[in-house]
């Protein structure tokens, strides 16, 4: 079976594949009705005129041309004359279960379009439009990854789009191929440069008439569940990344409960919001899960987080069992508010003493000097770390010297602390119990599953309908599929403007555009499910056990959406 | 629903049940067509008398009453008058995924024989049979738990059942209940003591004949694959274990491809041999597994073992590829000869010189005080491996002051030694690439799936064959199912004598019966079809993606046994 290498830049030959792989080749994804019965031939209702969800001026004022465009639902149309177009598509950042499905629907919705259409894929991220990396997508290949997991069918990247050098790159990389139309799959920052490419798509089309215009349009990705809106319901990815870590807490679960004599600290991948940890626990009744955003809006330090979890292991002790799964977000300690400043205050003061803290011989000298020279709250929040940790911060820098946030390891932290507590405890006889802990990260498992059914047919439709939008000459707009909460029959498909997300943030010093990033609503449902259980949850062992993202089974097994989306939408 | 919490002893209502549980809870396991007809009542067709594997002589002194009996295979027969018995079961060691299924053969078994038989559960491990906790088993507990994972129903655990004052706290707890029957599902080690308790037991029934006789019977049961031999075909729990595994190095893998810039090193259970390392490779195709008995046989230094990674590493980074997929057995360095005499040694030196070096200030100096006093190739060894490696050997010790090797984290040793190697080897020219690594380890989140169909079907025929063994009066006996490579239809079942399994090892000292470990047969066709292969899986992406379990799909996704099996068997 054919496969695109992108660094090879060919067509390689894949020597065989799973029994699953194959099976799952055949899967056809559903799509909404109105993509199902009328392809890429929709008429577009439009709403009324939209602002962005704040500082609509300043986002009026960067994006003059695309600014305000009307919410668009598709509706029945009847097939028309068509021109056979090219179309580039990019899969940017961090991978998501679904991206080829999503590539496959805005295929097969442009040849549906016109079966002259091409589908240039560009190669590892938006550098590959910029640097005209391209792989044309053929029917044969395109088979070759349909429902699969990855982004390897053309790689993705991490490069930003952002600097009007680049994107002036990508107008000549599309004008050598008669390229009119470019898809960017991505998170928040890769749509919001998506946003700004196609300002200044429209700039250069009103520039030079002469020369066809270029229409960019975006598509909602990301398992972290970040990028979500009023409009949009869900990015894609969430569904299958969360099945597949529920599924491993709930084996880990069934171990704790059977071998009794573990804690496991299982940290999620999510560094902004605290989605996933949410769904997790909402799948599985783990004893803790813990809430970045809560802990940021108490105000809470570490050592209260550390108390509260100790709390829970002493009564659950006092109960008879010493053991149990406690859930983390990735981002956690970037929420707590003293070690944010102490993150900050420690990348001053290196920046600052640089040399002469280089100079200092062994660790300990490193922590006195930073010990030494913090302001007294963020001295305290450094001074109650494990030195493990102290170490870490001084140690793991980044090339511009900053502290590698994303390389501590909160579980391990987390664990230190909360056997210190309990130690305190057992001392003064407040604590009787026995606690020894396992530590996991789970992120990589999830990132890559092949798609369940809800992001098969998600992504697919997403894609079609990306197609559908490239056909009505849209741009500035992010493509839309709605009711997701509902059966796919109920499913309705549009197009969102991008502006419409937008608001103003501080980035490197400066105001810029940018899409507002959906952190977990504190009063919202899915957290109220969660405050409602806890107690419960982390007093007796009320575990549910989610197992593997099925299939081919009973449609209430293989067919659910996550608790989340059933939660806020159902 | 109503579950045991064997802390608690008493049966607790469990909140809720997840949508596959609630579907997995109707599965029917399949059982061998002569236990599907004839339910318990089988003929016990007898081969000729046995002989252990090695050390007949000494094996038959130890166990003069069990040793040398039949292998016995289940023929048909009609049902008879019989008589209500009771019968014990317990989990020892480690959870396998199908533990419950087992007890509901068992369960299913006995009730078949007779309505009025009943099955003690008996809780937390051996230490339950010792000290008489248990619960009854009833239709309501057992309906709880078909084909689930876990061995929560009634716990298990790592307690031995070896002494005679042991031997005689079971007898009385099966004569308080009037039990006649003992069911220990286990691993090598307690499969062992199950044979030394069936000697004891016929022994026993021979000096006081006016007491009922107790049989014994034992369940092959590890994750590790290594209770394995002529006769076992596989141990349960193996083939769930590793399709967990497989999913998620496969996910992993397509991580690794789609992003193309991390290693990932995944350490994989399995301490006394690599055969779940060895499964999961020719499931995922990795580029590089690391076989425990190939590096003791050829007799490699870890040296060798970094180099030989370090080569594949730069071949691929020649071709353009900076990233790929490492997976290695937990036992690793055990079974390499220069690092098990250093920890041999080390154990040694603590022990003559503990308070001398405890008396050390920091690190650095415990580091160099060892150094100094070990002899030189050991010397030699320690000084290879990275500071952070030596710092935990001498750090993390076990109550008796050894080292605990299980803690050393083989993955981020390896990911050092390479590293390092690889900074050589750049300084010096050869090499060119860039290597970021990610480590991982995947145990827990296999050891209590829900068994697949294989070993639903499995683990509830040797419950079953338990039974029929109960039923016969069988004493001293491994439950067996055979011709598992094919399908269920054509397998199977009948007893094999535990005695025919043993051979003497030195065990603290002294030379003990133990039913000998199966480790990696470098000579077998699962080895051969990994050294065929690894040079082609090395240098190129060849990998599959086995994908998550599937319990409802097509029978060549949802059915399919081990390549082991296969391999071995098929």
């Amino acid at each position: 079976m054919p496969v695109v290498d992108p660094l090879q830049e060919r067509v390689l030959l894949m020597a065989d594949v799973s029994p699953l792989q194959k099976a799952r080749a055949e899967y056809s994804p559903k799509l909404p009705p109105v993509l199902a019965k009328c392809g890429p031939f929709v008429k577009c209702d439009d709403g009324a005129p939209t602002e962005s969800v704040a500082d609509q001026a300043d986002v009026r004022a960067i994006f003059p041309l695309t600014y305000g465009a009307p919410v668009i639902t598709f509706g029945r149309s009847r097939k028309t004359e068509t021109q056979a177009l090219k179309a580039a598509v990019i899969l940017s950042g961090g991978q998501a279960p679904g991206g080829h499905n999503v590539i496959a629907g805005l295929f097969d919705g442009i040849k549906a379009y016109n079966a002259g259409c091409e589908l240039y894929g560009f190669l590892g991220g938006p550098s590959g439009l910029i640097d005209n990396k391209h792989q044309l997508l053929t029917a044969e290949i395109i088979d070759a990854y349909r429902n699969t997991g990855g982004f390897d069918i053309i790689g993705s990247g991490r490069t930003k789009l952002e600097t009007e050098q680049q994107f002036a790159s990508v107008v000549k990389t599309c004008r050598t191929h008669g390229i009119t139309a470019v898809v960017v799959i991505g998170g928040d920052d890769s749509n919001t440069n998506a946003c700004m490419l196609a300002e200044y798509m429209e700039r250069l089309a009103r520039a030079d008439t002469t020369q066809p215009r270029i229409q960019v349009l975006g598509v909602p990705k990301t398992i972290d569940g970040d990028l979500k809106n009023e409009q949009i319901e869900i990015s894609f990815g969430f569904d299958t990344a969360t099945k597949v870590y529920s599924e491993l807490i709930g084996n880990i679960q069934r171990d704790a409960n059977s071998a009794k004599k573990y804690y496991h600290f299982i940290k999620l991948m999510g560094r902004s919001a605290s989605h996933i940890t949410l769904e997790c626990a909402l799948q599985t009744h783990a004893n803790i899960a813990i809430v970045s955003e809560e802990i940021a809006q108490k105000k809470q330090t570490l050592r209260d987080v550390v108390s509260e979890v100790a709390t829970a292991v002493r009564n659950r002790a006092a109960a008879g069992m010493n053991f149990g799964v406690v859930l983390i977000p990735e981002g956690l300690i970037e929420f707590i508010p003293e070690i944010k400043a102490l993150i900050s205050e420690l990348n001053d003061l290196l920046a600052r003493t640089g040399t002469e803290f280089q100079a200092l011989q062994n660790t300990d000298q490193k922590i006195q000097f930073v010990a030494g020279r913090l302001s007294t709250v963020t001295a305290a929040a450094f001074k109650s770390l494990p030195a493990t940790i102290q170490t870490q911060l001084l140690m793991d820098r980044d090339p511009h010297g900053n502290v590698q946030v994303s390389r501590i390891e909160t579980e391990k932290l987390l664990v230190e602390m909360v056997e210190a507590q309990l130690k305190e405890w057992k001392a003064a006889g407040a604590y009787k119990g026995k606690f020894s802990a396992q530590t996991h990260f789970f992120g990589y498992e999830g990132r890559c599953a092949a798609p369940s059914n809800f992001d098969a047919d998600y992504c697919y439709s997403l894609g079609y309908c990306a197609a559908a939008l490239v056909a009505a000459g849209k741009t500035g707009y992010m493509a839309s599929v709605r009711n997701t909460a509902a059966p796919s029959t109920k499913w309705t498909a549009g197009g969102i403007p991008l502006t419409l997300m937008m608001n103003l943030e501080r980035r490197h010093g400066e105001n810029r555009p940018v899409i507002r990033k959906a952190l977990v609503d504190l009063g919202g449902k899915p957290f109220a499910a969660l405050a409602a259980n806890r107690t419960q949850w982390a007093n007796a062992n009320e575990y549910l056990y989610p197992g593997p993202i099925q299939y081919f089974g009973p449609s209430e097994v293989c067919d659910r959406t996550t608790l989340t989306l059933a939660l806020e939408r159902g």
